[in-house]
């Protein structure tokens, strides 16, 4: 993303923070309260990639065909920011669940001196603020109700996910026969695609007024559902893509050193090696996935080189790749307002296909 | 309250859980986690005094005026079920935060073997549970975006209620001169009253048609408005009794060993014990409060004794019960639906007047 974009999200950013700073302290709470929501906001939300919340103004810029104004630019940035609220409180929970030390590059809000398991309040906490954003400045809208209902589904379907994740794939306890491939698109479906995906696109539809559906050249349109049906993939592709580089990218170009492998992650690249095994293969996964211990990662990394992950991995972009293409290239485009643009997916694939990072 | 009327309410959730459990199957959730997500549901939520959920059912009779059809029950039970849905939220992640041990009798749910901090997911999907009911069957009403800002709102009203008594009575470190009146009387409205007492009024208005303002003998009444303005304080007031029995009624009478002084308890009567105090009671109080030892706790009782916290209570429950009688007769009441009656009232307070248990 370039630096101007960014700035200029983040400058939103800095409003929506003293609109909620002030509705707060408008509620009466103690300076005490008001400081640690102050400090729980700062520290959670503007501090990462933000990629979905740039997604939701980008989307709306493409359906309009021009550059926003202000007000277009703030409205639509308010439901970035929600996506960015949205991704922190469960980034806060998630980290205490999965007892994780860092976050972007700090240690995670649980394990900030004077926070603990406050952290779970502050977490929610963000999500409550959602919905407070969304009243202030969408209750009038015809398409406030679908708002509400996108996050409240997002949000269901992300712990569903977390829930499958987190009895898949503790921590503490490694048994590859509860995972599969089947189980993995699932988690990660349900657990990043809808939430880092569609959620952001779907926003942006329904603040551009794009409709349940419509007719193009003879044919009728739902546009949710096809958003949906090629978002969810990308998703997909995204997460299997991230799995991928975190076993095979060089530790100086991904810019962390990938953790999947001892972590006991149910990563794409175990599931795959799985279904490729040799029993003897098959022994080695289960005596050394998932152990804090650097030999036994090695060997791991050995069978995953044996099984061929690297050619799976370029086959199965090769192949997600040419379909997502083709369903992109499916949707009927033109230049009218309110309906679906291919360049929305166009534009999120670019940035994802072959990325090194 | 009355077997049949709870057997009845929980007849309902019989149905709910069903609904429930088979959305949750139809979203192609693995076997082990729709166990887990019944075991969620089976522990955390049906097992209260459920008070708030069937207030809920009440109050729709009341403002119909006559008993309720089987369907008419049900919505109104759904409700009253998303009420206690909401609860088991909020208490499944406080006890994580209290360290509690103990809940309605069995361990909280963080502390069953395998649960742990996987409840901060559970607890979330039980909020989540909630709007998947009212969309499936409210979301053709003209009153559904209002039971979703309903919720939304006590939400965030409970979580900032809770974030001020974390920070203000942390278990660990004791610091009274952070206590203070005005302090307990905002934990108090904002983390219990409004989603104990207005939450299942204002949802049961809304099923009921009460429109948000009607002019009654010459008077325009804002029935919402007025419902916050008696239930915040008979909040409060069920607050304040509860705190009161917790020092003051015998074991065998309320059932349970009142635990508050050495849990460092931002109660009632260690604020009014506050305003009261000598410096030498201050001193007693300053060095005994909140401490895991029963000759300090007989200290701090010494001190509420001697600064009068009886008579205290029994000036506070008469005034505030006079106040509450005024407020609620000057409610022009009537027979016509969908209007504001004494009743719902007149039904709380006396179920909390003088009550020992």
């Amino acid at each position: 993303m370039d630096n101007a974009k960014r700035t200029r999200f983040e400058a939103a950013w800095a409003r929506v923070r003293g609109e909620l700073i002030e509705y707060f302290t408008s509620k009466g709470m103690p300076t005490d309260a008001i400081e640690c929501y102050t400090k729980n906001l700062d520290y959670n939300v503007p501090g990462g990639k933000l990629n979905r919340g740039v997604a939701v103004v980008d989307t709306v810029e493409i359906l309009k065909g021009a550059a926003l104004d202000d007000d277009e630019y703030y409205k639509a940035a308010i439901l970035g920011w929600s996506v960015e609220l949205l991704q922190a409180f469960f980034l806060v929970t998630d980290d205490i669940m999965d007892t994780t030390i860092t976050r972007r590059g700090q240690p995670c809000w649980y394990r900030v001196p004077g926070v603990g398991m406050n952290a779970i309040n502050d977490a929610i906490t963000l999500e409550a603020t959602i919905y407070y954003l969304l009243k202030k400045h969408f209750r009038g809208t015809p398409y406030y109700v679908d708002l509400l209902e996108l996050f409240q589904e997002t949000a269901y379907r992300t712990e569903m996910g977390q829930l499958v994740d987190l009895i898949t794939a503790p921590e503490d306890k490694v048994d590859l026969s509860k995972f599969s491939l089947d189980k993995y698109r699932l988690i990660v479906t349900y657990k990043t695609a809808y939430y880092s995906f569609y959620l952001p696109v779907a926003l942006a539809m329904h603040m551009s007024g794009v409709p349940t559906s419509y007719t193009l050249e003879g044919k009728t349109i739902e546009p949710y559902k096809v958003a949906l049906s090629i978002l969810l993939p990308l998703g997909e592709y995204f997460q299997i893509q991230d799995d991928f580089l975190d076993f095979s990218a060089p530790p100086e170009v991904l810019g962390k050193v990938g953790t999947d492998i001892v972590n006991n992650k149910c990563s794409w690249c175990v599931n795959t090696a799985l279904t490729l095994a040799t029993p003897e293969q098959r022994t080695v996964l289960d005596e050394n996935y998932g152990r804090k211990d650097a030999a036994a990662e090695v060997r791991v990394k050995a069978v995953f080189e044996a099984v061929g992950l690297r050619e799976q991995y370029a086959k199965y972009e090769a192949e997600v790749h040419g379909r997502l293409v083709e369903m992109i290239g499916a949707i009927p485009d033109g230049p009218e307002h309110g309906i679906l643009k291919r360049e929305i997916f166009t534009s999120f694939l670019e940035k994802i296909y072959k990325r090194t990072m």
